[in-house]
Order: structure tokens, then sequence, then C-alpha cells
């Protein structure tokens, strides 16, 4: 921590307050900021270790945690928001923009709450497994690309917000990091409960593949105060008995999966408010094109699974942005042209969910 | 970045200022922070994509850059620090400490440097290569608590400095992170010369194998101010004609290399004030103890490296952490219980050569 003169942070703490009224940013006073392992497994030595003729099956492996960078501002707002990554991507998802502005992390930062970005277990600062990877070292860009919605490659959607210089595509291409052991959204989703329980309770903000982890977090963990998904993809868990069948899908991954889950579980995710953003570009109804065809049935599918939620006594919100006036976007609406008036759709829902409270 | 207040940030400045002529420590206040992927290289499509039939060869392929983090306080002082670290390792080795504590980041950033973390190409948050790689899963943690020397494992060296509770090994172990392809020293230093770029003048503090590393991008970048070393390991470049036989040891790594570069290569290290530091638990003469005589070579030969480069005209110190009073440091001194007096050292170093001025 930084903090051992309060007298200073409280003044400072003032002239930003006073800053800030003035001005949309002003500098950020941090009280402290910090990073840790969270959660993992062990696999213990087999046999005693000699230094002289080290063996691996004579030392403990430790792997499959989660790696954690917090950031608290002086004054910070009471509930932290935790942010983790989807498919491909890693903490830096969350900052600083392709075309190199201001990400999430210092919009949120600047408006009071600390900031906790996740890199899940096997990927980026968390790449230490406890079982073997491989990585084939081949390109999927441009296929991502048209997955991401960012357009059809190399032609951008009209009216798209991701900036399109050469500079900030060669940005975007290098944040992503590849998985240095196989996905396993169990092993993730222990990992982010251990997360949750170093930072108490706090909303938790996921994106794409990172939707199912959080999901699945959010029926393990009881430090949850909300969830925030951009574009949650596969793993929406159903209850028993309510799944509806696969979605068909002429997306490259096939028949979109539902997930099922008991009754008990699934009722865990009615304890706090839910909302749900999807971007532009995606049809009102089936269609050839392979990646459009895909979020249509994950748009219809997080439809249905709010219903469900809600059902149950539950309090969770779909919001096309295009419906809130925000045209233009693709899969990643936090990182892009207008993530500011993004970042100011999510402000609003936090303040009306009393989730923004010192 | 934050500031689009001078006034503010101005005012704010003044507030911390005065608190950090009472205390050593008092919140941060940046005037910006952000990520940037730097270098790297970028394999060409080989045919054009067909979106319906996407294929790896048909898309370019982006790889091989280095990940930089940067954190700049209001009133910074002119030359950044710029991190890089070690075998193993990523950019956490620099932040919160095993057992919790403030890091080298957080510890320079309170007095006033701009610190840039770098995770090297195919390392971390630069996980993306451009050639495959694999990754076993399996332990080499007892044998690095030996090559760390931390001690012989389990025992920890008589009076470590290292942390040596339960959660604080659990920390250390999880902070390594393997390689997603192959190491390579120019690809790293071709890497780190392009950070550089971005930085401007900058102070380039390095640890253990990215030691090699900084010497290689010192004479490849002229945006070095100064290079810092903890503990650097192999990759001393000598003068053709001036180096000395490969060192004997009883290491596990055989006999220590020596690295040979043109005499105009060479005299570029010429151009800045270098230090280099090393820990304790190096003894003075060869030994069977595989770990420690790694490291007596290591010195050993950091001693030749420092005479040949002040010998061509350049400013090279060796210091042993125990001649300067510091006893019981491992090979991550900036780390451990005492890292408060390391960082002391260090900056009464930066003083010494003008590199903390504002």
């Amino acid at each position: 921590m930084f903090v051992k003169n309060h007298l200073s942070a409280v003044a400072c703490a003032v002239v930003l307050a006073a800053g800030a009224l003035a001005v949309s940013a002003a500098p950020l006073t941090l009280e402290g900021q910090g990073s840790f392992a969270a959660g993992g497994t062990v696999v213990p030595a087999q046999e005693k270790y000699d230094p002289y003729h080290p063996k691996a099956e004579a030392q403990d492996l430790h792997g499959d945690h989660a790696f954690v960078r917090w950031q608290k501002p002086v004054d910070a707002r009471r509930f932290p928001l935790v942010f983790l990554h989807g498919a491909g991507q890693f903490s830096k998802t969350w900052e600083t923009t392709p075309d190199g502005r201001d990400g999430f992390n210092n919009i949120f930062l600047s408006r009071g709450f600390s900031v906790w970005l996740v890199d899940q277990p096997r990927r980026g600062g968390a790449g230490k497994a406890t079982v073997p990877g491989s990585i084939a070292g081949k390109s999927d860009e441009a296929f991502f690309f048209g997955q991401f919605r960012m357009g059809m490659w190399p032609k951008f959607n009209e009216g798209s917000q991701f900036p399109q210089d050469a500079e900030s595509i060669n940005q975007f291409f290098r944040q992503m990091t590849p998985n240095t052991a196989p996905y396993d959204e169990m092993v993730n989703a222990r990992a982010m409960t251990e997360v949750l329980k170093r930072s108490g309770r706090a909303v938790l903000v996921t994106h794409s593949q990172g939707g199912g982890i959080g999901w699945q977090t959010g029926m393990m963990s009881d430090n949850l105060a909300g969830i925030v998904s951009y574009e949650p993809g596969s793993g929406f868990p159903f209850p028993e008995g309510e799944a509806p069948a696969p979605l068909k899908t002429s997306s490259f991954f096939g028949d979109f999966p539902v997930k099922i889950v008991p009754v008990a579980e699934f009722d865990k995710l009615t304890r706090y408010p839910i909302v749900i953003y999807y971007g532009d570009y995606i049809p009102k109804s089936p269609t050839t094109h392979p990646h459009e065809d895909y979020w249509r049935a994950a748009l219809e599918l997080a439809r249905l699974w709010a219903d469900c939620v809600n059902r149950h006594g539950g309090d969770a919100k779909v919001i096309e942005l295009p419906d809130a006036g925000l045209r233009g976007n693709s899969h990643f609406p936090f990182a892009e042209r207008n993530n500011v008036e993004v970042a100011d759709l999510l402000s609003k829902w936090l303040h009306g969910k009393k989730l923004d409270v010192r």
C-alpha cells in the first residue's frame, strides 16, 4: 500500500474531487496497487528430492491459478469491479485500447472503482499449468476478425466503431495470447471463486467465453454483488427441465450448446442483478454468414436464459447496444471508439442497482 | 492519459510533495498509465483468405513482440526505469513481493520514476509467437529453489532474506510462467529496442537471463541512459580477442559460455553507466555445490566483463550486496524482506550518475 500519510491522502482526494467536477478526467490517485496468484492446485512430489539428481516427479508442481492485478483509488467505491477477459485474450482486453486511448480499467478507476484485472488459469501471466500444453503457432487472425464482428477480413463492417488504422489492427492482433494448456471452464471458475474471496463482494465483469466462466462462478461464489457480461458466448446454464434444445447455427462451431445444471445451483444466479450487453451487426434471424449467425444464436440463447433467471425470481437484463443508441460496435464494445459511451451505459446500470455506493 | 485538468494535477502534486517530505510514502498520483505491444514480426499470408473456408496459411500471423505496462507519476523524473524479468518469470517479478509487500514497481513509482514493466516475447502477456511451442507441464520448482540460491530444497539458506512462510512460497512458485515458444535472445533484444523507442532515453533494469538480453539491447539501442542488472547469468559479450575461455563449473549447465562480438559493437556498452548487483551465498572459489558454483562463475565472469568495459573507456561496476552490508539475499534481492534497502542502494547509484534528475 502507498498510504502511510492519511492526511495527504485526504487532502489529495479533495483536490481530485474538485478537479473531477470541473472535467471528466483528473490525475488518478491510488491508495494502493498490487498483484497475486489466486487459487490453483498443487501436484505433490512422488518421491524424495535429490538436489544432485533433480527429477520432475520428485518436485511439487504449482499451477492452474489465476493471476490478478488490482488498483484501488483513494476514497474508492464499496464494490470492486473484477474483470475477466474472453477467449484468446488476457487482462490487456480491459486496458489501453488498440488506438491508444484509456480502456475500462482507467475509465472506471477514474470513476472511483477499485479495478481487479484477471488473467485466467493457463493464459497470460497465469501460464503455469499442472498439465502439458502445445501451441500451434498458426494464424487465426482473419478468422477472429470475422468471429469478433469487425467485418469479413479484410473489410470492416460499414460504420464499425473499431479503429481501422494499421497500428490499431497491429496492436489488436498482438493482444491475443494462446492457452498454455487446455481450456477448462471449471478450473477457471474455481480460480475465480478464490479471486472473489480476496476481493470480497464485487461486481464481476466478463467478456465472451469468460461469460460462461462467470455464470459458473456466480453459482459457486458467495461474493458476487452483480454480474456484467459483454457478449457472452457459450456456457449459459439452464435448470434441469427448462433447457431449450441446442440452437442450430451455420457457424463454424456447429449447433449452439446448452448447459444443464441442478435447479438449486441455477437459483444462486438469482441472488444479484445481472446485465448482458451485445454490440451491433447481429441479425434478427438465421443467416448463412457463419460468424454473424453464431452471435444471432448467442443473443437468442441469452434472452431465453435471462427470461429463465427472471422466472426464478432473479434480475437479469439483455441490452443490445443499438437499442441504447450505440451503433457500430463489434465483439469488443469496451475497447472501441465509443467506449466512453459504453462505459456511461454501465455506470448508469451500476448506479441504478446501487452498485456504485461508497 | 488521466490528465485533462492540468491545474488539479499540479495542485495534487504539490500536496503529495508536502506529504512526501513528511513520510517516505504517500498516495501515488499518476499522470497516466497504459499498455501496448512493442516490436515483433508478421508472417504474411501465403494466399487469399476465404472466410467460408478459413486456412491458417491464408492469414497473417503477428507475434514475437514484447508486452509493456507503463505508469507515469505526476512530476516524474526524466528517465523512466524499464524493467526486464529473467528466465521463467514475467513482469510480476517486479511487483508485489511473495510476502505481499511493495515490489520495485511501487517503490520506484513512489520515488518519482516512470516505471515500464516488460513481458519479453513468448512469455506472459506477450505469449503470441510466430513459431510453435510445447510446454511439458513438469515441475522444476525444487531445482530453481536451489538455482535461485534460496537454499537446497526444502531447507532455506541460513539467514535467508527470502520470506519462508507457506503462502509466500506458494506465491513465488506461481509467479513462474513458461515460454510459449523457444527462447531467442535476439528476438527479445529486437523487441526491447522497440520498447526503448517508445520510452525514449531510459534506464534498463534487468534480472538474471534478462541480463544477456540487456547487454545485447545496449549494443543495439541508442536510447539507453544506463543499465542496472541484478544477478546477470549468461550472455556477457566480450570483444574479439579479449574473451576469456569458458569458465569451468560443476553446475547443471556445464561450462559457463562466453559470447564474442565485434569491438565496434562492444564499445557501444561504454556509452552509459552500468551497475551489476549480486546477492549472498556466492562462494569465492570453485565448489561441488552445483547451484552455488554456477553463480560463482557468473560473478567471476561479470568482474572480468566489467574490467573489459572499463578498459574500453566505459563505466561498469560490480557490487556484491554483502560488501554493501546487505546479507542473506538470494537471486531475487529486489523481492526479499530487505528490498527497500536494496532499492535505497539503487537510488544512491542513480543519484550518483544523475539518472534521477527531473
